[in-house]
């Protein structure tokens, strides 16, 4: 099994684990205790044409701030509501996913030893974990989760720039400090959502590994 | 102060630092305790004309593999030749020097420290530390020499991938096992190159600061 890390692209047709930690990843984690199924949208139109044939509540945000009329992108905030189908759209995350060729699975650091252990049993022999990154740019928050995914992933064959991100995420009390001070996590500090930042560091609190098929987010049954 | 960290690609006109650990950084740092002045060349066709023009003496590889008629591209082997002009060619380091558009200088291991104190020196406000990789990929070895070097300059703002490379090279254990056991490394063994390697892991041996203007590399007086 061949582990690579990327930025942003995807190039494997086998299995890839996309990481947007701050927050899409972890709001999805988190949703799929509440809702069947999560929907990600492109745009906000693409949201609200959703909406109205799902009857799925609406989330999201446009760098940072939540879209007006949504909740909020908000692993916390989503914990109040619960239903059938929830629609999110992000400023990178969902629409790097729906970019992708492969399966993928969604990863953060509160599942990313089940996430690591669900795309061993599903890939044939190619695990590419992409970092979403903001605007284009490396995001030593992603980079620091997919460390964290791989450390679970490192008796297989890493590529260098896995093995990279493995060491980096080598000291917990190192990766936290990086975090929380990361310039994600200053700018929700400013948007009011810092209790958003500390929840999504902490490790291994949920069992849930998010799976898209190319069309909505499951929760993957192992 | 700002830093960054690049992979091959340069963007800044202020200063860069190019890292080729495995062996051209290595290489032009130590030649110049013996030789005045080095001159990279793209093919090898360049370099046996420069040596025409200058008669400096030929050094360089391809794929790790020593020219013929050429010395190595090699720490070690440089040691015992001396004189005015060394002319080196390789498949990455000297290559990349060439693309530059900023006043470069190249950082290793050996001169981590040197080299992260004379940037300070020569930027105005932003230094750009650009690693070569191994034919356009990701090498570890040159984001963990990078790491160390922004160590040196962790005083400064540095962007995210910087700060990632510097905790990833925060244990020196592990980053010389990772270097001992990185494929640029495995490969330079297969040629009997291993030494070169040993080398060029050592930290802060020199206070060399190779310096180049766009066409030739010299120390930098301090």
């Amino acid at each position: 099994m061949r582990i690579s890390l990327t930025h942003q692209r995807s190039s494997t047709e086998d299995l890839s684990i996309m990481v947007d930690l701050l927050r899409a990843s972890t709001t999805i984690t988190v949703a799929l205790d509440k809702f069947k199924k999560v929907i990600p949208a492109e745009s906000v139109s693409e949201a609200l044409e959703i909406s109205k044939e799902t009857g799925g509540l609406l989330a999201g945000e446009r760098g940072g701030e939540t879209i007006k009329g949504f909740i909020g992108n908000s692993p916390l905030q989503i914990q109040d509501y619960n239903g059938e189908t929830l629609i999110l759209t992000t400023t990178n995350g969902t629409r790097i996913l729906k970019s992708l060729k492969s399966k993928a699975l969604i990863g953060s650091l509160i599942n990313a030893r089940a996430v690591a252990r669900a795309a061993v049993e599903l890939a044939n022999n190619e695990i590419e974990i992409i970092m979403a990154g903001v605007n284009g740019r490396f995001a030593i928050e992603d980079f620091l989760t997919a460390g964290e995914i791989i450390y679970y992933l490192r008796d297989y064959e890493l590529d260098e720039f896995a093995k990279a991100a493995m060491i980096a995420a080598h000291d917990k009390r190192i990766v936290d400090d990086m975090i929380l001070n990361s310039s994600s996590a200053l700018k929700l500090k400013k948007l009011g959502f810092f209790e958003d930042v500390k929840f999504s560091i902490q490790r291994n609190i949920s069992k849930n590994v998010p799976i898209y098929n190319g069309k909505l987010i499951k929760k993957y049954k192992i």
